[in-house]
């Protein structure tokens, strides 16, 4: 039998393994992120309205503009955001891994680097590695925020053509001051200039506001965002950029006519008219999200402040032992690989009351 | 205002300008290869079921392999194009395109090559370029067919990494026969090995049985499909490939993790369901792709034989004004850039009678 490395693969490529967390048949799944709210059915009726009245072109091409869902999500942008953008500054693509993707393959690529501070988005590393580009490492604080100086120093030292800002960071929740963004962009364009990407991913989480004010006159910034996260619509995979109208014209260069299918255009054209119904589950989510930082602190737990839909919780001395010992009671975390942490999503209250009972009843054994 | 040239792109990306046919409002479109024929109404009602039911977990990341979509892809291949195939010999993404990108990024790449035997697909240099593969025009006879000792030794002399043969050959329509295939397949494994891909994204409409069968044993053999033509579905964006499950499992290593959204993975098995009454659509495309051929020879024209859903038709000492003259009188084809050639899509009986008209029409003002 052939195996992957009798096939001729590229040689960084041999001996990896791909990306993706374990997806196991767990009563309470807390280990992806996701939005434990199922669409409201109002919304499920609109979405096969508008799939039915896109199958019935879909011997046609997708607009491969798509120029209507790029004007609903600049609505939606401006509407949210704190800053008004429009159709030209937005651009949207299968998931935002296309999104990141196709900018590392405009202002990245073979002989080019991009830089990401670790720990952060695994994908980051990934996707460069997928698009021939050089990945270096950026240093963080011991408490998981940047710590400006260094990072300036690392993008002075190594000045990579594109860096990666993840604010609320993954996996371990922690927001980026605007201040910290317009530090590393300065530093950025004093080394090279570089494209910096600020992936918004769980944006919506934030205590904070949107830091999509900062494209204003600084062409070489990104915004990153998803609907997977707060539209609860990660079965969708829709990802969207907002940036300086060069940028989206620079991706047009590279990204795959017709990337984007009827059915997510109207799929998505749909979930963005539920804008404040999708929302409102998003509050619910920000206030489990702090009453599991509460819980945890007070069960013993060290917690990273989150901003996101999600909360990073340890330290272990062994960090997967812990992630299989909660697993055994019924509930699936994360294991980033982050040396004495784990992650656990925020779901509905019945399901964190059952991540709790799990980590109480573990806290309960060790005690004892 | 920033322009693209402002921005740090590749060097190899200044001043280029993206894929794509003009999206012109015109009577008849015979410009993309699109079947013309919209889906029937009990299968865009079966769409609108699967969506709607998919869309009540959509809060959830999709399936990531894809397993229900693969398993029936091979059935349809089992059943169809002569050889037996399993969910592993299967692997899908958002048009052939990407299945495209995906093994040139596995198998090409930074310091690789792929060759391809010009005119054919644009794409494949395009997705080259976007990947990081340096791109080698193989030679074509001048009928259009592949002169398969220059062909041989042009893999010996460049020795690609990757080799695309496409048949039937789009813009040409020309099929490229099994002994070519297996020739071309030794010649690449001789000099290198390198990966073979048969594009077979027309496969449906040929004269002639897929090339299928003979990824049996090779392992270094791929054939690319898309439901984008014979199933009516250019809007659904579903490519797939079938080779040794190796294959299947290397581009594991660089495929974006959940890059098939739940409704295009919906959408894409309701249309399955459908695959007989899609094929009767396939069957009168067929003739009237024949008719063309005889009719356009009947007027005068050369035409090289096709096996596809379109004519390549000419000669003319300027094709590109005869485009626009064909475009006054209200039908929109398509000027590919091959010297002295133009291509229609085969349409409904109506379109290509319109075309067929305008045809006629301006042959009279030539002559007068």
């Amino acid at each position: 039998m052939t195996g992957i490395d009798d096939l001729p693969i590229r040689e960084e490529l041999k001996g990896k393994t791909p990306y993706g967390a374990p997806q196991l048949d767990v009563p309470v799944r807390l280990n992806t992120n996701e939005n434990p709210y199922p669409l409201p059915e109002e919304l499920v009726d609109r979405i096969a309205e508008r799939v039915r009245e896109a199958a019935r072109t879909l011997n046609r091409y997708p607009d491969r503009d798509a120029v209507e869902l790029r004007t609903e999500l600049a609505a939606y942008l401006t509407k949210t955001a704190g800053h008004p953008v429009a159709v030209e500054n937005l651009w949207a693509a299968n998931g935002s891994n296309e999104i990141l993707q196709q900018l590392l393959q405009t202002f990245g690529g073979p002989g080019r680097t991009a830089m990401g501070f670790e720990p952060s988005y695994s994908m980051h590393a990934l996707i460069s590695r997928g698009t021939g580009t050089g990945w270096i490492p950026g240093p963080r604080n011991e408490d998981f925020t940047i710590d400006v100086e260094a990072a300036q120093q690392a993008i002075a030292e190594h000045r990579p053509d594109v860096v990666f800002i993840t604010s609320p960071n993954n996996p371990t929740g922690t927001a980026v001051e605007a201040d910290t963004v317009l530090a590393l962009y300065e530093a950025a364009q004093a080394a090279k200039p570089s494209l910096v990407v600020v992936d918004e991913a769980y944006g919506e989480f934030s205590h904070r506001a949107s830091l999509l004010p900062l494209i204003e006159g600084r062409p070489h910034l990104v915004l990153s965002r998803t609907m997977s996260k707060a539209f609860g619509a990660a079965g969708l995979r829709l990802g969207y950029l907002a940036a300086d109208p060069a940028v989206v014209d620079a991706v047009q260069l590279v990204r795959l006519p017709y990337h984007l299918s009827s059915v997510t255009q109207a799929t998505a054209l749909a979930a963005l008219e539920h804008t404040d119904t999708l929302l409102g589950y998003v509050e619910a989510l920000k206030a489990e999200r702090d009453r599991l930082v509460a819980e945890l602190r007070a069960i013993g737990h060290e917690v990273t402040e989150s901003d996101a839909n999600f909360v990073q919780f340890g330290r272990f001395d062994d960090a997967h032992a812990v992630w299989q010992q909660i697993l055994d009671r019924g509930v699936l975390v994360r294991d980033n690989g982050v040396p004495g942490w784990l992650r656990v999503t925020a779901g509905t209250p019945d399901e964190n009351d059952a991540f709790l009972e799990a980590v109480r009843d573990l806290k309960k054994e060790r005690d004892a």
